[in-house]
Formats: C-alpha cells, sequence, structure tokens
C-alpha cells in the first residue's frame, strides 16, 4: 500500500469532531477503499482546553489553523470553520497556495468566492473539494461533476435546507404559523438561535449556486440567486395548499433559459403524490434533469454529524487515490460567467390569496386585474364567509411571467376591497 | 488538453448506437468535463450493412469484435455485445490482458465471471468500470464505489427491474392478471419476447450481485442470490396488498446477517406511502443504507439508450481523467468471499393467501399451524362468503424466519380445507 495520507484538520465542531471520529471508527474499511490510510496529524479549533469527547492526544495542536497550510507533514487540509471570509478564506487560499487539497463543508465559502478559488487551486494544480458542502452525505457533488458527465443538465432543484423543510412539515402537521413552530425547532436544536441563515434562505442559495456551478460550467454567483425565505408562510396557506393538492417546501431551482441563468430559492407548491412532496422532516432532495438520463432524485440526510463527515472521507478518499478533480467540474479558465435571468422573466404558475371584504363584485374586480395583464386563472377558492371579518380567496394560475404576476398583483392590492397584501407562492412544475 | 481517449466500441445495438449519438452531440461538453476529447476509433457489430441511423463512416470497422483488445490504436474497449460467456467474456479478457480497461453494461458477465475479472485487470493495472450495468443512468456504482466510502454498508435494496416494475404497476392500474399484462408489454417493447431474464428476476439477480460486491467488499456471487420472479403474483394478490396498504414490487435486498452475505430478490410488499411504493413503471430506485450516513435513496430510469449511454460517459470521463478505480472497489485481492447465508435463516414479516373451503374452524386449522411453528398472526382478512366455491384467506405475520414459515405453510397445505398450495409474499420494512 501507498503511504498514508496526511491530514490538517481546522475546526473541531460537531462535524469536525464526527471526521475524526469517522476516521477512528473506520479506518480499515476507509484503507481498504482508499487503497492507503487517512492519517490525521494535525488539528487546530478555537478552544484547546474543551472537552470534545474524542481523544486528540495522537495530533498536533496547533493554535493558528492556517499554519495548516504551511505544516510539512500535512498533505490535505480540511476545513471545517466556516464563514465565507476570515480564517477560513485565509487558511483555503494558503493552502491552495502550498498546492495543498483543500476539503470542506463551507457553502458560504465556495458560493462567494468559488470562482477565484478554483482558479488559485488549479494555478498549483491542487483542488477544492466540497462534497460535504451542499446536501450532507448525498453524493450530489460526485453524481453532478462525474456520474452525469455526459448529460447537457437541464435543471437542478430541490429541498437543500434542512431547518426550513422540518419547520414547514411540522408547520403542517400540527397547523400552527411560523413563530412557535420555530421557536421548537431551536428548543429541539434543528433551528440556530440566528436562524436567518435558513429560513430567509441564505444557506439554500449557497447550495443552488454551488449546484448551479457543476451543472452549467459557470463560477458560483450566490449574488445574481433570487432570495426569498419562509418568514412569511402561514398556517392557511399551508392548509389551502393541502386542499388544493400542493404542499409547500422551500426550493432552490436552477436552469439556464433564454434570459440567461435562473436560480432561485422561495417556497414553492409542489403536487402531492410526487416523490418531492413526500420529503419530509430535516431530509434533502435533490432532483437533476439531463437530457440523456430524464429526471434523477437523490435523497438523504442533509446534515448532522455523521452525513457530512461521510461526505468528508468520500472526498479524502478521492484525493488518496490520486484523483483532483477540477474544483467545478471542468477546468477553471474554462468555467464561464452566464448572464443572469431576472425574475421578471421567470415563466410559471402562481398561487395567490388575498384577504378581502365580502361584497359583490370583488371577485369580478380581481379577475379584470388579471384579465389586463393576461394571466389566466386556473382555480379560484372562496369558502369562508363574513359579513364583519376579511375572507381567504385563492387563487391558482396558468403559466404566465413573474413580471404580468407582479403587475396584476401590484394593481390588485390597490383594490378597496382587498385588505392586506397579496400572499404569492410559485407553483413549481415537477 | 491532453491527446483524446480513442475508443474502440464493440456492439451496435440501441445502447452501441446510443453510445455514438451521445458521444457526437456533446462532443465539447464532454471533452470539457473528461479534460480531453473521447474519439471512436473503430466499431464492431455482426451485420456490417444494417442501417443503424447512425454516421459510421468516420470509424473503423472491425468484424470480429476481440480485434479491439490488440488494436494499437484502442486505449479502451467499450463492451456493449452482452451475455455472461461468448465474444463478450473474450474480449473482455483480450483487452484486460493488453492493459486496457474495459467499459461495460454487461452485468450477467461480471455477476458470473466478476472476481475472476477484477484480478485479471488489476494485473495489467487496467479495470473494468460498469456503471451502466445497474440502474441505468443512476450513477449508484460511483455512490457505493466513492460517494459512501466512508460507511460500512447496512442494507442495499430497491427495484432494479423496470420490465417487472412495469408489469406489477399495469397489473394494479388494470386489476389484470400477468399474462395478458406481460403479453401487451411484449407488445410495447417494454418486455422482451423471451421474457425469462426479466420476469423470473434474473436480471435484477445479476445486478444485486454486483451491487452487494461493491458494498460488502466481495466477488460478485450471483449464484448465491435467492430468486423468485413475478410469474406467480395474481390480481387478487395486488388487491389484498392494497387494501392491507402495501404495494408488490420486485425488490432485490442484500445485507450482511450474522448468517452471512444475505442477498434475495423476490415480490415484496412495501408499505404504501413510502418512496420505493411510489416507484412505478419503468422507473429504478436504489436504497442505500450506510451507517454514517443513514438511509439514501437514488431513483431515476433504469434502462433505455439515453441512460445507459449516459452511465457509460460517465465511465468514460473517469478514464479519460486517468482514474482507475479498482473494478469492486478495493483492490481484487483484497475481495473476501462471504459465508452465504441461507433463505431459512432470513428474518421478516410474511403475507400469505389461502383458498379454502368456506366453513368452521378452516381459520382454527390454520391459526394452529402457525401457533405451531411459533408464528405470530399479525392481521387476518376473510371477507368473501361462499358454499360454492373457495374463498381466500390473506395473513400478514409478525417478524419470523424463513425456516418457521416454511415449515408452518407447509402444514397448512396439506389440510383439507386448503385447496390450493398457499401464496407467500414476503414484506420488507423499509
Amino acid at each position: 500500500m501507498a503511504p498514508p495520507l496526511r491530514l490538517g484538520i481546522a475546526g473541531l465542531g460537531t462535524v469536525g469532531v464526527g471526521v475524526l471520529r469517522l476516521l477512528q471508527a473506520h479506518d480499515q474499511l476507509i484503507a481498504e477503499r482508499a487503497g492507503r490510510a487517512l492519517q490525521v496529524v494535525a488539528v487546530s479549533a478555537r478552544d484547546p482546553a474543551r472537552d470534545r469527547g474524542v481523544d486528540l492526544s495522537a495530533y498536533r495542536w496547533l493554535d493558528d489553523p492556517r499554519g495548516l497550510a504551511a505544516d510539512r507533514e500535512v498533505d490535505v487540509v480540511v476545513e471545517l470553520i466556516g464563514g465565507a471570509d476570515g480564517v477560513a478564506l485565509e487558511l483555503t487560499q494558503a493552502a491552495l497556495e502550498a498546492g495543498k487539497p483543500v476539503v470542506t463543508a463551507n457553502k458560504a465559502l465556495l458560493a462567494h468566492h468559488g470562482g477565484r478559488l478554483a482558479r488559485r487551486a488549479e494555478a498549483s494544480s491542487s483542488t477544492i473539494a466540497f462534497e460535504a458542502a451542499v446536501a450532507g452525505g448525498i453524493p450530489i457533488v460526485k453524481a453532478l461533476r462525474e456520474g452525469l458527465a455526459g448529460n447537457r443538465i437541464g435543471r437542478v432543484f430541490g429541498i437543500l435546507n434542512g431547518t426550513c423543510n422540518y419547520v414547514l412539515s411540522a408547520m403542517r402537521e400540527s397547523a400552527r404559523d411560523f413563530a412557535p413552530v420555530l421557536a421548537e425547532a431551536q428548543a429541539l436544536g434543528y433551528a440556530e438561535a440566528d436562524p436567518s441563515f435558513d429560513v430567509d434562505g441564505i444557506d439554500a442559495a449557497h447550495k443552488l449556486a454551488l449546484l448551479a456551478a457543476l451543472a452549467y460550467g459557470t463560477p458560483p454567483a450566490f449574488e445574481a440567486v433570487y432570495r426569498e425565505g419562509i418568514r412569511h408562510i402561514t398556517a392557511i396557506d399551508i392548509a389551502f395548499a393541502r386542499e388544493m393538492g400542493y404542499r409547500i417546501k422551500l426550493l432552490g431551482v436552477a436552469r439556464v433559459t433564454e434570459a440567461g441563468l435562473e436560480q432561485r430559492v422561495h417556497p414553492s407548491m409542489v403536487r402531492l403524490g410526487t416523490p418531492l412532496a413526500a420529503v419530509e422532516g430535516v431530509e434533502n432532495a435533490v432532483f437533476v434533469e439531463g437530457d440523456q438520463v430524464g429526471q434523477t432524485l437523490f435523497t438523504g440526510r442533509g446534515a448532522g454529524a455523521g452525513p457530512t463527515a461521510s461526505a468528508v472521507v468520500a472526498d479524502l478518499v478521492d484525493l488518496a487515490k490520486g484523483h483532483r478533480p477540477p474544483t467545478f467540474g471542468r477546468a477553471a479558465g474554462r468555467l464561464q460567467p452566464l448572464p443572469v435571468a431576472p425574475m421578471e422573466r421567470h415563466v410559471g404558475a402562481y398561487y395567490f390569496r388575498l384577504m378581502v371584504v365580502d361584497r359583490p363584485g370583488v371577485l369580478a374586480d380581481v379577475a379584470a386585474c388579471l384579465r389586463d395583464h393576461a394571466v389566466s386563472i386556473e382555480t379560484v377558492i372562496q369558502r369562508a364567509r363574513s359579513e364583519d371579518e376579511p375572507v381567504p380567496i385563492v387563487f391558482t394560475t396558468h403559466e404566465t411571467t413573474e413580471a404580468k404576476m407582479t403587475r396584476a398583483l401590484a394593481r390588485i392590492a390597490a383594490l378597496d376591497s382587498v385588505l392586506e397584501p397579496p400572499r404569492m407562492i410559485r407553483i413549481e412544475a415537477l
């Protein structure tokens, strides 16, 4: 067997400790599959004194993780610090400059700096491997980079954030609104104290930018991702969705249209009975549409120490075999920035809900606004009746453009009988 | 860019022509992803005169495909002839002896001779790549070999034969029996004129043996796969399955138990509402349970020119990058034959249906047989009543062993009031 691949691990939180545990527990099995041992030689984290429940005595401790980049005994740097900038970025740059491959779970880093870092990696014949950055242990990065290499990719989309999916599942099951369910998810450890990265769709947008880069040969373009979170989803919309045969999921969707690269993260209505609608709780699911393969679906747990460590080790096994896959699946110089498809050009069907005064003529007014913008109604439900309180009316439309829909809704919002801003949720065709 | 990877393709049926078309259509895209061009230099098939609807004029024609092995211009042999022996085997052996990697869709060849061929490949620093042999375009071979390399694999199971899944779906939808639905599937081209490979579970068993080899580091052991096809499935069992909340699927299941390696292909009851139950028609689906990653699911089209060509090209792109993954994911000399778990040791729940004389005491007799073999009943349904004709009674059991179940059913079959051999279908816990 070849000599061991020597690792330096930066960051010993849940994932870092998970990687150490996995390398210790399955050392033989991993060596069989890698053709050589994976040997941790050095680790670095903020607090050397903290008890992490794992034996660190065999590894050199570095107070400054950036020291791993220059360390002569370290062949590969495993960056599990997190954050788009700061130490994670400095360590990654320094390691690549030293010709060392970097394995990372850091989606923010790559979503923001991926194109530049890929070029830097290539300049030193190195690479960045990031299976752990998207959809936990599901080997979706490898699938897009290698397994589906013969396909022109149509749409890539899926449920990319387990926290949002958990919250939406729990809202539906308990018929509660967002705030109390989020509080419960925080108490259970499924949501962070500061939930913004998850519930505002930032985390999903990071991942989507990486999937799009792999699928379309473009540098990750996080700033170009249209983004809308789940804070405004209500129990009433979830109930109407069910009535109309849908479930509400936070989806990330990427595709190339005539208008350019469309990347969007937002709550979506997905048809009940489809595989995506059945993905509940903290599960992730990614659909890839290839012109040869048709529609393929990959599901599994999207986060947690085990799945993420599984993905990190998969990348390490590749590196141990001598593979240096280009960071985004092709030469960095060949990654082509694509024009950004503006959201107004998005074509799809829509759900929207109005809270209106229950009097004759309201529906006629709304229908006229839609007609004037050439938006065609598919269904209308107006069930509740009340002379005193606002009542909901919900609509679904046939396919139209976001531009038409936005203008129609602006007109509708201005109607006297419409008492609250309309709530709009896009319908994703599966 | 590196010089082109030069290919010799043997076999120009649906898949071979599909590969040629794909290489022609996406030559640029594939070269970007592979870092070099994939160039077909020679082809071979039985009939040079046949019009295959694809331009072959740029390729040298060989009447004998075995000539590709020695051809100095051929770097990689693509074997799409099929069959466990004969020309496909000879070509594969000769190519490996010449140090040429072989890319194949031939599950029969590898299920029968995989261990030996893997050693031969290793001896010449070559390899056999077979993504196309299992589950069409779903990159499940890569997922098991690389993407989940950090996991001890628990169970690997799934829907591995699209023909059987199509037939079972159509039987359920139209409430018809096996024979007319098979005839229809044959007329539609979803089943072969000789359907035995599919409907008797041979094809699924080939694929299962390959998945088990990758998952457990063992040479493929096709002879050790317990195998039962779908010919004996009836509309009545499908209807009862639905009533009890199940769907009947032909599953391939592999796992390592205390008794050894269990590999089995047979019709199974899978719980409605689970993702496997929702896989209909010609779709394939593979579940992999990893100790780190949890349960992951991969679905997509399992056959056809496009998906299979997609898988062949994925393997070619890997080879073009210089990767030579060991055939079954680890050094051939380290593949360990595992003891075969005899089917009698299988532990699971069971469904069975009896056709009985409708008179008092029948249920008591059957229940006594089950009790005597320590098989515990979960549900019983006896709905139809008739003094003249046999009526069905169906049972489901709690978990028991196949040995106990077999003995209990033998006793039950011998009861005077039981008019036909019992029909037994295993229930797979998901």
